[in-house]
């Protein structure tokens, strides 16, 4: 039995066989419940995300806070954001997939695991959610703290040219949405089961290095939605809009993201 | 087989039959010796969480060190709650379940899957349990330490109002659960029947990132039973009851965990 | 197929055969290579542990370290202690069992897991490694470090009473002894085949809370092999045998581990 | 069954067949994809690797952050290292068997688990890759911070002899390829089949404990890959070529590298 499983191993890829694409418009899936089920849960997913990880990053600027070895630091901020997304990651995982970025579900419809309408859905829940979370964030706290936006939007800090921040971003990407593809790539979980159960695990590792690595020079914005959450609502309430450049700088990284998708693929 | 073992993937949910409602009132249960066990296991496994959780908030706490770098911070103390609560409900999923908290024990009840009486032995056990845990850290401790019940007792803080720390409570309780009833679900266990092995991980992964969003707003109540043992004996031992408003705002939150459990089960 | 794992779930103890007591003087043993393999593998595994957890918390007290934010505090030595464990139990698990620790290795022998002595020859193998392991870190380092051994050897600091540091030993070592048997449980192997690949996990993050509870109490000493190798070399070098009463204090700890050992296997 | 697997279980070894060692020249293997797309991911992730890595330990240490508390200390460069490892190790095992050191392709070439020409292809291309890394943070850095090369280039720090950093660079590379060694060991492989999957834990938590321990000695220099990238593109173009007897010393610890991977093996 033991030397079947070693060939099985072995030639793991010639028992596999690549499920069919997802068609691009599956009008079907309107029709069944797990669809709505499923962006529903993507919508709350991404609220509770941002709502904790930007409620972490906001509370320990509070000016009250004099003893200054209390805050958390930049180490504790990575590791709200990568444990809150593993958390959510594992608990919509088994209902939607555990998308909860943009960038991710573009991915997956680029390699035509999804269906485009899903993946429409996915994104436009994914942005209101995050909005809502940021929203939720600004009503609980006093008003006095937003003038520090710092850490919580995703701009190129002082130190680093556009160009920096376009390659940062661009990385912190690609690590991110390489390792939900070595997660979730069927060809693993045929031989390896319960990978998929694994899998938020690494992400969340993969979304705590990547932040370590790129707070200091961008604020991180590896996720669409939550870039889009961010900025919008703590942009427009205190800061004028002079720094427009540096917005379509972000946007430029999105279009990246998609290279970086594709570029992944490539490897993989 | 690999092939069959897909089509298994896919249709999981047809292969897969509910196990039926627990009985509300079991009776048969009491004559059972596991079902002492477990009762005692969830005292334990309660009492050691807040012995250790609550150890370790003091301990960093004393006026001798002088050296503030050496404290733990919050990060510290929130990889505290999150740590020991993985480690025991490690220890205790074998024997009781693992809930060691008052909130997933009603969650579990109102779906059904534990008996009444078995709900309401875990649940006086919890309490007592965390009772006793905190009561032995204040007699191991110097009694001009426990003037400072910062960071151990509950309450909103000064910055906050007390609807902020009620969505707060909320949100944070509706993420423990989530991610408990993600973890336990037997869906997933038919498809992967080793899920349960792994939960303690996500669960405690959980408690530390709601700990650290939530600890400066009202130091994280999302354990009933903990609550209620750090804000018995600290409270009634060393500050009047001159904040009983915050009590009962606390119970409030506790209600609104019914909700939150009810709102969980509705998205899964 | 998965109904009839589910009736193997639920009714796992049934179709579970305790395993035969391990007989006390089994001299057979000693003929067997795998033995003292097993017995280098403890010795170099618990040698290891020292030299690299003894040596992360030496390195952060140097007193050209001006910068005292980059010291990585208590919530770093407590993370070394229990990241380091978890490795070498994982490296060593498929040898010897991954003991590194002879109060789990007396639980294994009062529970009748192993001869005698297997047990005599771990517990001596464990003891000499944790001698060379602190040997070999105070060789490397220069000699006006050594002088402050506070936070490497065990000893009941001042704010606490030495009945205080009893009890937080008593809990501390319960917990790991109770993680570690929750860890190997037969029962549990024979229907989850692969928690012991899991265990190292759980194991190190008991010993990471437990450091952090009770650092500040005794400075940990959970694992006997540790606390002699430490107090042996660097109480002998720097202070006077003045705290005998503390030295034994330690030892009744270590009496009493028996029973949390003892009081342990009842609880599961 | 279970009584079957139990049988399985003790007389495992009996079962297992050791797999044919891999010829040292396989010239069939320059013709296959798979051969050229492995040494691809190696270099990527390397190139990931070190840029994520050296570019955490860089952004912390600019001169505008006054505040020192933000800052992530070593924890947090330990962290970096042992997260962004594993991540990789996790993305690229699939395809390479996610070495991204020499150091284990060399232990690999020794056990014979892999082709002499496989072996130097993984090498070059870990090498180049880590020079990538390291040259895209000088890139995108200013040039002002990179005069202080402390933290990423390897050397051994004032108060330590070089025995002691030989010492402590051996130890070091001895837990890290133990720890790689213990999760793809074959022997485990065949009783437990999922071990690769949860490999990258392990050798993550190695990577961090190690850079804990020796970051004060040496700056920890258990990857050859990443201490070449480091010191050719920090030393050569910031200090002068003065401490050649340390880069010198360096080597001789990558020679006492082999040893480790021999004596690990005798271990196993």
């Amino acid at each position: 039995m033991i030397e079947e499983r070693n060939i099985e191993h072995q030639h793991g890829r010639d028992y596999y066989h690549e499920p069919p694409p997802a068609p691009l418009l599956d009008t079907a899936e309107l029709k069944r419940w797990s669809f709505y089920r499923a962006t529903i849960a993507e919508f709350i997913g991404t609220l509770l995300f941002l709502f904790l990880a930007v409620s972490t990053v906001v509370n320990y600027k509070e000016p009250n806070y004099t003893d200054k070895c209390s805050r958390i630091g930049y180490l504790g901020i990575a590791l709200a954001y990568g444990g809150v997304f593993s958390v959510l990651v594992h608990c919509t995982s088994g209902i939607s997939g555990g998308h909860l970025n943009p960038a991710v579900t573009f991915g997956m419809l680029l390699t035509r695991r999804m269906s485009l309408i899903r993946a429409a859905a996915y994104m436009v829940a994914q942005c209101l959610g995050a909005l809502f979370g940021v929203f939720f964030v600004i009503c609980f706290t006093n008003s006095d703290e937003q003038q520090s936006s710092e850490g919580v939007v995703n701009v190129v800090t002082r130190n680093y040219t556009n160009g920096a921040g376009l390659v940062a971003e661009f990385i912190g990407t690609f690590v991110l949405v390489y390792t939900v593809f070595s997660s979730t790539d069927p060809k693993r979980n045929a031989r390896h089961s319960h990978v998929p159960v694994l899998s938020p695990l690494p992400i969340g590792l993969a979304v705590f290095v990547v932040h370590l690595a790129t707070i200091p020079i961008t604020g991180t914005g590896i996720n669409p939605a939550r870039s889009l959450g961010t900025n919008l609502i703590y942009r427009s309430t205190t800061e004028a809009m002079d720094d427009l450049v540096r917005s379509s700088l972000t946007s430029l990284v999105h279009v990246s993201r998609c290279y970086s998708i594709l570029g992944c693929d490539a490897v993989l």
